[in-house]
């Protein structure tokens, strides 16, 4: 008799119900279309942070996010397309090397990314610090990019899942971010209405991840594996270390440095160790035969992102921007670094400038800090542990707040430690 | 450091803990003054329907949704008073002899009532059949008949916990609306506002109630009463059985003429032992020795309702608005009436017009039903169980539909039940 009630789907997912498809895609087309109430869509995010949500469901919401919009069609690249996404960490700019890597080696790869929030940064503040460079792209500029170039990191559309839109931002001011099922929803769902074909998942673990807990991590590279697989995208997931900043560089400027040594064929030795594992899995999934090994040292990558640059008005040879103020901080004592935390470092990243607490705030390129001494290595008394880059001195000291207990010296070495945990594959 | 912020509160309830007074007080009162989001809100009820609150906050919460407002001092009425809340149910027209009952006893009672939802009734409704009867009564008008005539029947004003108004909207279409916590501070803030120095609670139980499960109901009962001591309001609670209508009257105007029956010492037996019981617990919470049977037969309740109805503009002898058409539903067979369910006949009454869906909706004055058989009476095939007032001819089938299976009947009696099933108090 009544066709639709929005709080009739609220009880359901509050009782503990299954919803129905007809609910779920109901819900999500009302919302999107503003005929449903924030303070509605509020209550049954509560009631699923809960309830949770069978993977029927799951996909069904999932599918129903992605029809919200447009679903790119890349089927005119001429290669096959493959991404990676990464559930974000310290100092984590895999994607740079990485995209252009990939595309290298012959895949195409659609990298629609995000920006940076709280203490872990975003790719597109860090290639905003190349001169001339701009995020946004139309979709056929995009596809024409791919088809030329191979490999392009651009700004999603406002027309790409815009349920997601919404309700990411509904989630940020209700209290309802951290659950499974509420965030592979939303980070599937731009992958699939992106367009590729295949999907790598960097989900990282550890103090200066999302998630800390490692079972936490697995339940959701599980459920974004399985929903990329229903939705006909060949998904694998890795679980990574995320305890310590990924690589030496941990800003925007210093992160797009770091990745130009990743490119020459140099730079640290975690950071390359993820970025090959990744590349590798990518083009397995792609179904393309080549060396990532040999496209970082024969210089076909350089060239490849040197390309990217261009295409989206970037200078390759422009000098990136520097901090006029750098300021050590240095080791109280002699010993090896035991532990440098990725939260903290994150965090004074963030105070220094290079991060933002809304959407809307800008970013500073050139704040950053340098890890001079990781996990492992042997400092000397008074020798730097960690260099701030400095934009704007009055930021200083809630960064050193933030450094408070950042680092441990010891006497031994700690353990070795798996940089990569775990391997989800279907 | 940071002073408040929302979705911290959002969180902690969400994950199990127990907020501080601090948090739930700036929490409803930025709500109120619209610098907490609508969907903030949302999210915090939705929350606490899952996790429910300790005793020490809901005191904290209903406290702060008093505080949200004015509370009315009648402490220059000068007769002790006492007021009584229903949970609601079909045919519970009790507050409309029972005030002038409990007034002609010598108490005064400042009863602030609300309108009809769904298929339960609204005191306000029933009243407004009355030719030339308003509900809105400036406060000082409202202690000026206090004073002089002992009872009042009126609207809450809109500086009486507005905290509620907002949280009662929001909860209507957010899905958290059965909550028992959220329940119980709704209906005490309003009445610890309203300053009443003593409350009886009749909380109904059945199909025809907010609550069909005893236990339920009683942890509502218990939870309220535990809300008035804590304030400072002596209050008690009656659990009553709801599975058939109370009396024989469902609807507006039908249900004043019941009403009327009793305070001229007549009126059905179940709706008579309800009020009576009713009016023995205010009259013993107010201190009053006075025999509420005696006011009921001897002329002093009806001339208490008079003095009422005259106080806010009502003729006491105009002629009830009456239905134009009548439609009998009658016996398919001789026996015993085994049950007539409370929750089909108000549904039918709602549909006939009587009640409403939305709280700006009109109702009709005079559409009803009469039960012309309640459980345990017999009847003869072809005579009438129930008759419908009808206001308007095309709601009828609508009515008949909502009346499939509504009664049973059988070769004999149901068992005799319990009309007062538990008395709370401490």
């Amino acid at each position: 008799m009544i066709a639709f009630h929005a709080v009739d789907v609220i009880k359901a997912k509050r009782d503990g119900e299954v919803l129905t498809d007809g609910q779920i895609r109901s819900f999500l087309e009302a919302y999107t279309a503003g005929a449903i109430a924030e303070e509605q869509a509020a209550a049954l995010l509560m009631a699923i942070f809960w309830r949770g949500m069978t993977a029927d469901e799951l996909t069904t919401w999932t599918d129903a996010m992605v029809a919200s919009g447009e679903r790119l069609d890349l089927s005119t690249v001429g290669r096959p397309t493959v991404d990676k996404h990464s559930t974000g960490g310290v100092g984590d700019k895999v994607s740079l090397p990485l995209v252009a890597i990939v595309a290298a080696c012959g895949a195409a790869v659609p990298q629609l990314s995000g920006r940076g929030l709280g203490h872990t940064g975003g790719t597109l503040d860090k290639m905003e610090s190349i001169p001339g460079w701009r995020a946004a792209l139309p979709p056929d500029e995009m596809t024409r990019v791919l088809q030329d170039v191979g490999g392009v990191i651009c700004a999603a559309g406002p027309r790409l899942a815009p349920a997601d839109r919404k309700l990411y931002a509904l989630r940020d001011v209700t209290g309802t971010v951290e659950s499974i099922p509420l965030i592979a929803s939303s980070i599937m769902s731009k992958k699939i209405a992106e367009g590729t074909q295949a999907l790598v998942l960097d989900v990282k673990v550890g103090t200066g991840a999302f998630m800390s807990d490692l079972g936490q991590a697995r339940a959701l590279a599980e459920t974004m594996v399985q929903l990329g697989q229903a939705n006909g995208v060949r998904t694998s997931a890795l679980i990574t270390a995320m305890d310590t900043p990924l690589g030496r560089a941990v800003g925007n400027a210093v992160e797009v440095e770091e990745s130009l040594d990743v490119l020459r064929g140099e730079g640290p030795e975690d950071l390359v160790t993820i970025t090959h594992a990744l590349a590798r899995e990518m083009l397995a999934l792609a179904g393309v035969d080549a060396d990532a090994d040999a496209v970082r040292h024969d210089g076909r990558a350089m060239a490849t992102w040197r390309a990217m640059v261009v295409a989206q008005g970037g200078d390759p040879d422009a000098t990136l921007p520097r901090a006029t103020d750098y300021l050590a901080v240095r080791a109280p004592e002699s010993g090896y670094v035991t532990r440098l935390d990725a939260r903290a470092v994150g965090n004074a990243v963030w105070r220094l400038g290079a991060g933002r607490a809304r959407k809307e705030d800008p970013v500073s390129k050139t704040a950053g800090i340098w890890c001079r001494a990781k996990p492992g290595e042997w400092v000397e008394e008074g020798q730097p542990v960690m260099e701030l880059a400095i934009d704007d001195p009055a930021r200083v000291p809630a960064a050193l707040d933030a450094l408070t207990g950042a680092f441990d010296i010891g006497p031994e070495p700690p353990p070795p430690r798996d940089l990569i945990i775990d391997y989800i594959h279907f």
